[in-house]
């Protein structure tokens, strides 16, 4: 029942369903569990996102790759994506982490996710991951606008949000370590309309300031938009 | 001359030589150069590594593997595979780096490996990156003592210490940061006689020190364990 369907919405049948139901299998629920495989999913996922990304953009400098792929992986989009899969019909969890809601949990999610990556390229090699990939990020990687690539993280935040009619982010330092000639800024970006404080951190205030506007873009196309 | 050696030490003869001229192009030297490769061959170089370890160490648990591969795949590792491929002798730099012992530098080193894998994956897919990745890594990974993969990074690093008659390590909170319920520790482990100071951080004293110690379980294994 499981595989059949995820089956058809992954787009692979696994010659080991086995590895299938382990990278579904969260902790909770026993040693057979899908640790092992979400760090070889984790893996595969980073290198097939790189690669399609080279691939399409022949033209966007290596920082700005980095800063899409991170919005690509990171735990929103992959919980997003699961979701999308209908995965938490399919995740198995022990009896307190099902109870307290763990099925729809992005960590629990987005693991699962990128355990059944892994689990597909045990089953089957790079290839066989890469298409299932490439079908689970169809959209994402489809709606990736080239024209905000070259943009710093800053003005891109401020037009997506103008054009949503959203306020501006305020920024603010919140941290400075280090001694006199090594400072590490953190900055805290927040968007209270979106319910949004991203950090980021860099060795001047500008810097830290692009990398938090940076996370806040992440997390504010990851929350849908 | 430049691709017919280094084709013999990389054990890869690229289809188009012009990419291998590209990995070893750093950025001073001019616009065709080596950062997307990089980007690309770092993705490839990790899940080579995930993969090569998921399958020798079918045992060992996700957050060993993790760490491992950190220790295999960090700027000290590659800059040491670069020097043993002679890549110094090739890498192609600008006038002011090159003056300045570019050359020599482990981030340009490790860097130019990570664009040259990245190159053999541009020219001819992920298992002629492998068959490169696993040429070059070849020692390292039958180097790894599967012993010591069980244990916590303190315990490991003391042993090394121990077995190599060097004195044991300083362990010295450095930083308390955030509120109270959820302060980051920073933590650093000292050992003078390597003249290393290696910095760990957790969310407890304790997960800090480890985190340090493995840290500096790695720099000292790749300065000549």
């Amino acid at each position: 029942m499981l595989s059949t369907t995820l089956r058809d919405r992954l787009g692979y049948a696994f010659r080991r369903p086995e590895l299938l139901a382990q990278a579904l299998t969260h902790r909770s629920c026993g040693a057979n569990h899908n640790e092992r495989l979400e760090f070889v999913g984790d893996a595969v996922l980073n290198c097939v996102v790189a690669a399609a990304l080279f691939e399409r953009f022949p033209a966007i400098p290596e920082g700005e790759l980095s800063r899409v792929r991170a919005s690509l992986v990171n735990r929103g989009t992959l919980a997003r994506l699961a979701r999308g899969l209908s995965l938490s019909d399919d995740v198995r969890l022990g009896e307190g982490e099902l109870k307290s809601g763990g099925a729809d949990r992005p960590s629990i999610l987005a693991d699962a996710l990128e355990a059944v990556f892994g689990a597909v390229f045990v089953d089957a090699g790079y290839d066989a991951a890469r298409a299932v990939v490439e079908h689970v990020y169809a959209g994402e990687l489809a709606d990736i606008d080239p024209a905000a690539l070259g943009k710093d993280p800053k003005t891109r935040l401020q037009e997506w949000l103008q054009a949503r009619k959203i306020a501006v982010p305020d920024y603010a330092v919140t941290l400075v370590a280090g001694e006199a000639h090594a400072q590490t800024f953190t900055v805290e970006c927040r968007i209270p309309t979106l319910a949004i404080a991203a950090t980021g951190s860099g060795t001047n205030r500008r810097a830290a300031e692009q990398d938090a506007a940076a996370e806040a873009y992440a997390l504010a196309v990851a929350r849908g938009g």
